[in-house]
């Protein structure tokens, strides 16, 4: 049972993982780390006092040390219409596309092929405490709260964590060839906290998740899910991802969100998104509007 | 006017650039290269004789040089549907996903805003007599042969070359949220033989562009076009690409493919594919069935 | 006021400094690490739990994590004839060369300038609990306890340790021109087991040296000797080293011998050495034979 | 038959070898190309044309390429007395070192073992056309023309260079002791200005070897001796320098001076020393006094 997070003290990044409550400094970057552990065998560091991890999650700097994304992916992919209700929220929009007498959504949701899609690599991710984006050009961005994965690259589950898919929905609405767009730019994906090792969560298919926004200081969208609900199997996603493709060691997949905000509750420049998931933690970030960023 | 070529020599890459004859050994990387280039300053390298560039291209290896994309690209993007006859041809199959009364093709042809998609990056590129590749769950994939430009990370272009976005046509025309996975898979990317500094292209919009797939040594598809059908400027293609989303030096975008065969013009395993454009040459690239590929 | 050690575990370095009685595994490699403190800069890294330090000195090696050299000196450098016993017992040996009317260690002694030597690299140098050795080809061949000091660039003083300067004694008695065939060789060279900072080490000029040779488990030597009777000025040397001369940060410069054995107090194979010094801890290290150790 | 010499343009330094009266750009760094040579593998490069070798020796820099030393090597090594001349012109000076009834230089010259030293790394040496130093403390200061050798770490010669071990020789005469200040300093070493493959020299003891002082543009001094004087064999000394110890690949030994000049003929700021040896061309270097030298 293994907790991986990152800082950054002094401009380096060191890692670090949790083993019961004591923290460990590893030797080797969080990747390999993980990669070691699964492999069963034993976890290079030494053991850490007076870090106090859970004042580091809640103000997210001590002493010089700021929490960050717990690693660098190479590649992050991600999973759609996973859950019956993204499937029927997403459809329910106006003008979808059809095919046939289905939307896409409904199509892939009945299909034996899910959908996979680019979503970026380590410089377009952010993590704990920082700041997601709003396209310039979008009126209509949520945050997906997702189960993510952390692949080797015979994709095998190396951890789990929390990833906020973050989507410039009517981008994505307006026609499904716009979906890359939708998808894929700076500050478009967040995840963290923590990575847990496979054993930490045992079944991946029994987690709530939980998202609140927050606007002053006032909860604004809050709504739950679980996956329970998850349609796809993630070795299925596994298998799709990876068939005729390689990844690198380290490449997320984030699993589909099972919470689909309508057009009211879109993301404003100011909101802190806040997503839970069990055994997971919590992972928070405040959210920026593209233009309101000084480049 | 600079053309610039890369081999591999006992397991070194090497670039060289073509001014006038003369072939030069370049002291730095393609990229740092273009970008000299681009900046007016002087080429840094060793006047070479004895390189005879045109049977390298015809022969592939000499010597123990194997010519090999030009480059490594952090980052492919593609552009869709930029041509009339992409729009036209693509809606025509049969059970194209439609909004309101369009095809999606025709809707993104209609509409301001391009597509603009993810198409891999370095590792998932092949060049000039390499192996492109089609999928093991693919039946219908296509050639898509296209005028590409190699981009700094400011969008300025650094020179141009020959594109192969190779697709699997029927995975994406069954639903438009499979896109990725006709797009993105290891060898579904060709470009080179070299790459041409905008001095030498003057005008993108006037290059002829041929293809040719030759099975058993006998030519079974031929079509031509012209980047003058280019419907969407590279420039505006550029712009959506770099909205909001920053990419590497080095990245490369294709503009399209104003060729777009139907279903009874798939590759075959062993077919040969052939595509010249005006003053960017011909890439030329054998066909490989993933089935039929040992890993 | 700090201690600097290292460790190797599985394969790579790790470097820890001692703060009061706090272990601190440190952020930056060793040389960094001292000039950081030098600067009164914060000595970056995490407190660690659990590492049993002294333990690990008097084992050399625990849970997989084995005492070395405390960093990579890329220049080592030797003085001589710093004391007043060493110009009298080399004197001392039949047959030493003269230059009118003085042996040449009296004339170095009584001269300006001091003798300063090469003695090697960090390839070169052993650590606590690491063999040193004597040459194939010498049959008197002694440990030389010193007090040695780290250097940055500018031949400020990073930090003090223990250096043993093995000699073939014999080969440089023979001939001064034989001294760096004497004094350069794999395994010429101990020191450790830390690194003090200097304010842990306060006057140099008062540090007592003690010196036990250990043979089949018997002290078959045992020497003292005290820094107070260095008639060299550490600053002295710096000022001869660094003349036309440049060192790289992390230079070691050994301050001379006041403890000179005599011909029948050589090493032999087998032999442990063992070093102490106040302030510095002891440095202890086993004797191989060249002829003995299979290459 | 192989001469490799190496250039810095703008920043970065290029390596040539030249094979018949062909330039090679070599693939390789020197010291690997050099290895890749003595294995009798084939050399890697490109053959390139207007790069006028024989200018660029005689003037040192053309169209912004600098000739510069032709390897970095990692440590470089000397050889003492292995002239006759060298054993009685040393000895002749007044107050040399006795041992018994020899001065240091006649016991050495007449002992089977011969003087072996350390004569500094890389960063103290300079290449054809770059500036050898007189230290500030030194008034009679020469250059030492040899033949020098580079090895690999077994001792094997792969190839021949002509060295200049400037040496202060009054800090050396004084005493024996003061042997690494008078070698050793930044700027003691001159090489080049190309390597030679064995095969380019066959017999290395019948060489002509040349020195010319050059002052206000007159020729000062005027000295030549040939390698067939060298008393002590190449190998015997390589035999030496690699007992029990170990050198890395690049290291370059020098074999000792049949030159050795009195203490009217020292060289002066502003002096312009020349050394000619028999197939390894002609190294040309100008003479900085330290203390003219703004650091």
């Amino acid at each position: 049972m293994m907790k991986i997070f990152r800082v950054i003290r002094r401009g380096y990044y060191i890692c670090y993982g949790i083993v019961g409550n004591q923290v460990i400094r590893l030797d080797e970057d969080p990747i390999r780390a993980l990669i070691r552990y699964y492999e069963n065998r034993e976890i290079l560091g030494d053991k850490v006092n007076g870090l106090d991890y859970q004042m580091l999650l809640s103000k997210f700097e001590i002493n010089g040390m700021k929490i960050t994304k717990p690693l660098d992916p190479p590649e992050v992919w991600g999973s759609g219409i996973t859950y019956e209700i993204a499937r029927d929220r997403y459809s329910a929009e106006g003008n979808i596309a059809q095919i046939a007498d289905k939307t896409i959504y409904e199509a892939v949701y009945d299909d034996e092929r899910p959908e996979i899609f680019f979503k970026g690599n380590a410089n377009r991710c952010v993590g704990h405490g920082e700041a997601i984006v709003i396209r310039s050009d979008s009126e209509w961005t949520v945050p997906e709260p997702e189960l993510a994965v952390v692949l080797d690259s015979n994709g095998k589950i190396l951890g789990y964590t929390i990833m906020d898919d973050v989507s410039a929905r009517d981008i994505e609405a307006k026609n499904p060839l716009y979906l890359p767009q939708s998808k894929i730019y700076i500050g478009c994906c967040a995840f963290g906290p923590f990575i847990a090792s496979p054993d930490e969560v045992e079944n991946p298919y029994n987690l709530d998740i939980i998202l609140k926004i927050y606007r002053d200081n006032m909860i604004v969208c809050e709504s739950t899910t679980s996956t329970r609900k998850m349609r796809r199997k993630i070795e299925e996603q596994i298998k799709y991802l990876t068939r005729d493709n390689s990844i690198p060691d380290g490449t997320i997949l984030t699993t589909g969100t099972g919470i689909a905000l309508s057009k009211d509750k879109g993301l404003k420049h100011g909101d802190v998104v806040e997503i839970s998931i069990s055994k997971l933690g919590t992972l928070i970030t405040p959210v920026l509007r593209r233009d309101n960023i000084k480049s």
